[in-house]
């Protein structure tokens, strides 16, 4: 698989997909600088609590977004192709796991 | 209200807590951090999915909590005290708005 | 308040508004019957896995919203009056622990 | 797969494993009779706001937990041996739609 060119992939260790892992960073890098913003919000006394709620609401759903990406990914990758592996029980007792309070 | 001394709430404008501003600008510059570091980890080629996956929901319960302090203070600061104000109506209008998707 | 008029309402106990309670009780009486139309899904065993997830998070939606309907009337009938009841701190306490994990 | 001995699986339609099946389905039965409570209590006058709201979030809970079971039934039985079959692309597009908003 071309995406896995230059990742180390092991029986031990499976690599993100380049394309879900650089589009995951694009978004998680610009949730960062919107953090950063309302960080800096809250320098200023006269900020309203409402606004707030709404920024830490946006950067909360753009996470969602990244997260979905690295999701998609990783079902792709390799949740799909667990049986073929052998290592489907392991892999979905994984996935359970991290999705657990999404 | 000590809490106000130097912000200028007006008739028309409710000023955030002094002491939620503060801790929530603490907590959201420590998730800013932690997202920053989540940046970094997708440079790395061998980086796998699901540590991806556990580093965003952690940083999401990070925004949860820095929302609850915005949340709390709001509601001590200004919901509970709308009657007396007489605005309830748009006071209850404007939170439910920012509480949905929650 | 003629929402109160056949409550009980004692300065230990505060009562649902009349309106809210009706229309959550309407809102959550129709959730228990899509529930209700799950459950018997669920006796096919040719029910599809993706189908019974989109069901139940229809479920989960209308819970939502039926929430919703009684958060409102909590704000505006208890807490936005809390201030001038001198419960505000109570009453901001408890919301946000019935809000934990929302 | 003994799960899927009576179950009309063909090249167009996958059935729900057996035992996740009837395990969700216990637990929905539950979350109903929870449910038809909650409509009752909404029958009384007096019933508290936040008692109500607590109680919406238990049933919102069980839900998750039973499409937990759901969830990881299809991935186990359908997700998980979606490269075998040939349909990968469509069983994550499918699924990443059923997740949204979870």
């Amino acid at each position: 698989m071309t995406d896995h060119d230059h990742c180390s992939t092991t029986p031990d260790h499976l690599c993100m997909p380049t394309d879900a892992r650089k589009r995951a960073r694009h978004r998680l890098s610009i949730a960062r600088g919107h953090l950063e913003s309302i960080v800096k919000m809250l320098d200023d006394k006269d900020v309203y609590c409402v606004d707030v709620l709404r920024q830490i609401r946006a950067v909360q759903g753009a996470l969602s977004g990244a997260s979905d990406v690295v999701l998609r990914g990783h079902l792709e990758a390799h949740v799909a192709t667990a049986a073929e592996r052998g290592d489907a029980a392991e892999m979905v007792d994984e996935l359970m796991e991290a999705l657990k309070y999404r």
